[in-house]
């Protein structure tokens, strides 16, 4: 079988570090052949680096050299790009949040249906060896009740990208970061269908002059997006979550927690930790080792490629993504409604 | 002046364990000069006990003895007990919550207010000292934009009294337990107006036949009340608060939370921590000491009978206490909603 | 149904300590109606502080007023006692170990089988809270591999009693302390039957003229008594135990260890873990909470009075009893051969 | 003087990964003017990453070039190549264990001594800093009473090489890895006489289909090795030794232990630990800081080479590593008894 | 051998915690006969509560009852009361500091010679079981370098008695507390001649209106004592020492140091440490168990009888209890030089 | 604006590890143009590794190629190149101590002035993040009382350079080691006026034939500086200052301590605590996170050059510095006193 030939859109810091080594080291089912960026620059300099042939600087002009695209663009141009890459007949693996809004996304997977190929977004913390282990050990907690979301970190806005850029990127903590634990945590409960969210965003943190921050500097006069976040959603199986997401809380010490507590156990992903009950004890486990691969960007990349090339399905379905987006549009709508 | 004559109704465990000793410490401003119960024998056995003169199976024969009634019994009772002493022109403690529901919370507040006496409702969490002293550093934390409130215990259904019975108590966990946190989280945020209240109920845990329970045996199948609730407040002030109770949970282990985090900075009160941001420091400081009363039971009855004899003013203000209960109303009926 | 009537022979520290409260406070099933002691005078003493009718300088001057006996003497007359207690119709609880010498056990069982009475050795180890719920968990052991038997003190020699008193008790720290755990190990493998013994006995930490000892002053010039002790045992169904007791060790702390290494999981008693590997997780468990009564001097009086009464079987057997001083005697012997 | 003139045969891990760098590094000492390998490729490709003059397929070419060899075959090897080396003149350090059997190791013993050369098997454990702190501090520990050896890998059976190939290793942990303690812990107790060796031998683990392991694959159906041992040494001064080891023990986590415990003190090695009792005090005392090598090849390296130059004696003599092949032949024996 | 017939001097609460119940736990030894307090009426009452048989007002007609006396009484009378009870042929244990002032301590010794009797100060920190032990342990320290003495309580003035009197007392933390610590340190260097003292006392602290005492309140106004002080002292053998002592420091939190680094090694007395380095190994030495009476209170009266009854010497030599006299009144006059 | 041209006196290591990297990155603002050594060819070497222009024997012949330059000789060159180089009209920073003695510092302090050039004092431990964090927070310790100083280490004399060479040096510990936290804490104490300085200095630690060394070996017989100092120093506003540093203490481990005790508060630089005590409570606080430059190295170089540039102000005014001196002065005399 020839290898799965790959582009790359966008030659950023996600793409530099995480997508291209991930795709190269699996040089015996993929390469990647093409890289196009609007910065023609840029996209000439990494493809010298990682010794790619092509150097676009129309992502439609990669088309005609690949079988994927890895779309690693702000999120405003994720739609746009994915639906012209399925109209080519291209796979797409797309960067998280799926799209600027669920909208957005439904008009996505309608592409994707269309062209039969293949949709993949990189919620990439679910192949965390923590996330696959825990997702095995669920029905030890029965029925999910109560679930529990924490992406936290303390003055840690990040001072370099267009991540504080409401028009590119369509939000800030939450949209960025939050998405991916929130994303974890639905899919551990089995993904049941959300039925209210309730939701609050602030910006007084970062909006405030004289505030530290511990990633560097930025414009605190043009910052336009939520650092920080809750939510609180209900699901049609009577679960109920609880989402906290910021960049710059006032806190004790950055935190990221998906725990679940179930009718017949809990369990929680950051570390892995078990809690049950029966036969007269009350049992907590965590994990001592656990086999897989240790980089969750690789593992992300191996199923994008082994499910192009037939051989698996994915991990991440768009369908899910699409959830996510989903509430997170609600959160937002939500939180706009007392301001 | 004279001693306040205080009376008891209701000698359960909470009467004998907390408020009788804590009046009769107060020696030298009041006096326990009755004490009623249902149960008349019980009553005889405590004014034994504790040396006290009248004992009565009416409480409402118990008014000409007192200036002031503390009432231990069931929810149930709250109201019309309370309502009745303010009739009989005496001051007013009642154990938490205020009542069975906000209704009957307001019908006494306007019988205090009629009466023109005293009406303190025991939410003694916050005369803990780590309360007071997180109340005098808010200051520190700016306006709160999130608070957490957790009241959880791991297995632990009180295997004793009434607490699992719907018809007197109002509910479990929430209107039990975890009003107290809610009713501190709120003080602490200063009692901002709640405009919002989305909550989830369960009773999963407790009636499955073969649970693990720490604190003795109950009967699984009359137990009607909730054992695990979360909820979602927003506050007219943009400020949203996320609150989980239980005495079933599974988790790691149990966990008193209040948490606020503002503009400025952000507060923990068990163990009390503060976390502040500014000159290019971020700083964490914790108590090392802390003067004022061990025992918040004691100043508690203190704040009562020096305001009774007007020499202060109440920390919990009856008002603030109609608040919670309004909240948790809206909580059970938002839990009522998808069964 | 009447009550248990219980003679106690022999009201040393452990008949005081121990056994005579836990017979006491299970007062709805049992009485203890005579207490007897070659020391009259100890003996009177005791029944008058725990309130027993009768009292003896002759242990078989108490059989026509009991129905069962807990036997607390010096080893030595643990076989005799027995003995004479089933030729009188009476059923028998005796100290560990069972007897001097497995020559004496055997008599002492065929003596019980004889008179159709129960007789339950005190391992009380065996009804420890992490003793119980470790037997519950071999099954995620599986066979049984190696096992390890710690039952080690620094320099601490009893300095009271008749402790370092061969001809009255058999021997010292293995016979005296090991055997606790030698029994419980066993037991948790399954009582596999033992093919081979190895061991070794050490007399020269406590002959050592000058050295410490935290429990209190003993005559080492007639100090005759094991106090390390080392052996080996091999079952017939391959497993191998590794034994190390001591009074006496220099060591870093004292330690109490049951660790049993098997096909599929690991486990260790003190505090309760438990090991296991499947599904590419390696899992560690331990005890957040066991149900249970909290004192094995309890539980296992309750265990011995219920039996007699028909209501349930011996936890402890005597066979199994018989098996740990088979294994005693082998490593003693063991112990001499290099002498 | 000259410089030694060093060999290296078999250039696998061991050789490329400890041998060969510790010789170089000690370049105004010794030189490797040679390699050999039966797989001449790989010969070849080390030779030019080290530097080396001479490759040779055959071992025995190599003899002319050089004064000295380091034998790095496998075990089954051992013997043969070293009687071959003295015969031809050229003194030998040996990767342990000795031989295959006590036997091999004799004749090994008795060419050397023929030959007149030095003959030094690599048992580097005992050039760890913590190893030659502990013999000094053995006059502390006084008469040795018991010994304690544990080496101990959960779930790590080697997934390269030939370890799990007994015709060409003669066994598996115990003759791989746990050689290593035993040796240790032997010379700290001045390697007294064995007089009995028991011992028991697992394949249950590896051999298991589905099992975990932490090391890389391997395959499980030609697995023929032990995997798991335990064993029992009693010394002609009455000392006892309780050994564990293995690869793969179901066990909490890795540990390697050597413990001593004599009349007048105890030690332990990893980490450092020395506990005495005199003059009323019990004190433990914990290295803070150790002179001499970090790394235990290169000092082992250079024992070999300033033996060889006639400026010092062996740390490891070979009589002492014929006494761990003898003890290793004996639990093997014991091992397959009940088989 | 009749029994010493003891008279205790002030009845206040270290007669009561501690002299009393130790002469009395002699009771083989030693009898306490008679009680004297300047408030008769406390005397009667604790003569009655430990069945004491003579009371008296004024100390003087306590002498002909007594063999020895026990000064408790506030400093300033510890000169007076000695001399008198020398010049009745009684032997004197006395409170620390020996008295007000060195000049004072020298007519005590000078009385206490001529009457040929006992002078005991009681520096009880030399019978703790750490400063036994340490003593032992000195030889490994070598020739003492430096000294560090920390004597440090965090906000912590005595709310109680005549602490903070100087009229009574001579000073406030170094001749009440720091005294103890300085005193430890000295003897186990060896009490070597002091040549210089320079020092620094403060009061600013316990003047301050506002702050905090965690050990009740006092009077700031009449507060005319030290309540932080530093010294440094040089002796004739080169060593020196760092003193600092203090009730109401603001530091992390309370602290007693006294730690020794001498030539050879170093030792530090709570917890009891020792390091030493030699035979290139630096070894830290920690106690496990340590011999001896666990109250030092009681192994203080047990010496002081002893001696009296002519079987020991005393630990407490008044020639040491001088020296230390003599470097407080040093300090003092130090600390006033810049005032 | 032109770049200031620099050049460093003496390549040694610190010159290599600290200054001239950090001068290097400074490269907007400054250029290294030349370096000196009187071992020419070690110039040579080091300006080829750091691509600098100009290489000299004699640091005279530098100054024309300069507007600055960094002295990094032995301090007893510190004097003379400093007056030569303000001769010349060049600014100078200048490692630590200043100079030999106190009279050289004025004299170059004198120097500076008249030629109206930069003369700073390379005391990095003041740019460290803590210890300017500390600065601002001296307002919350209110006046200072007590300040301790301890900068040990445990046998770690350096074994390379010249710092066990008196005439080249000065001293040892104190004059190389020592006077970093002198400086540090004097500073936060701001620097107020000392009045009295006493202290002791030793070297029987390094003049011992068999101590241990971690860092190397040195020669003990030509060994003939500090390797341990005590001292006390009084400061005229009455606050008091312990001081102790050592290269070779026999001690538990290295510690570096600032600490100060104020009216106030305290506080602690390493790690930055704060103690405060107000309003009924006691804080502690400690820092989460500081803003700053993580160098110290590199913020020194930076205020030096920017100094020079006229942007700002010296953080170690050169005063400052001859403080430091004097005081090392007075306790190098003080200690030899009593030798």
């Amino acid at each position: 079988m020839s290898k799965l030939r790959i582009g790359i859109i966008g030659v950023g810091g996600i793409a530099q570090g995480r997508h291209i080594p991930a795709f190269q080291s699996l040089k015996d089912d993929c390469v990647i052949t093409a890289v196009s960026d609007v910065n023609l620059e840029r996209a000439k300099e990494v493809a010298e680096n990682f010794q790619i042939t092509h150097v676009f600087e129309q992502y439609q002009d990669m088309f005609s050299e690949v079988d994927a695209v890895c779309i690693c663009t702000p999120n405003k141009f994720h739609a746009e790009i994915t639906i012209a890459a399925f109209a080519a007949g291209v796979h797409v693996m797309c960067e998280k949040p799926m799209a600027l809004s669920a909208a957005e996304c439904e008009e996505m997977l309608a592409a994707a249906k269309k062209a039969n190929k293949t949709l993949k977004i990189a919620y990439h913390y679910r192949f965390m060896k923590n996330a696959q282990a825990a997702k095995k050990l669920m029905g030890q907690v029965g029925t999910p009740l109560v679930t529990r979301v924490q992406a936290l970190r303390r003055r840690k806005v990040p001072g370099w990208g267009v991540f504080t850029n409401k028009s590119l990127q369509g939000g800030g903590s939450l949209i960025d970061y939050g998405c991916h634990l929130l994303d974890l945590a639905i899919w551990l409960m089995g993904n049941p269908k959300h039925i209210t969210v309730s939701g609050s965003t602030y910006q007084a943190l970062s909006t405030k002059p004289e505030g530290t921050n511990e990633w560097g500097a930025f414009d605190r006069k043009t910052f336009d997006v939520d650092d920080h976040v809750t939510a609180y959603i209900k699901f049609e199986n009577g679960a109920s979550l609880l989402l906290e997401t910021s960049w710059a809380a006032n806190i004790l010490e950055d935190k990221e927690l998906v725990s679940i507590s179930g009718v017949d156990g809990g369990i929680s992903v950051f570390p892995l930790e078990l809690y049950t009950e029966k036969d007269g004890m009350q049992l907590n486990s965590s994990a001592a080792w656990l086999a897989g691969e240790e980089d969750p960007g690789l593992a992300q990349a191996k199923n994008f490629v082994d499910t192009c090339l037939g051989r698996t399905e994915l991990v991440v379905k768009p369908e899910e993504a699409l959830q996510v987006s989903q509430i997170i549009d609600d959160i937002y709508r939500s939180g706009e409604e007392f301001k």
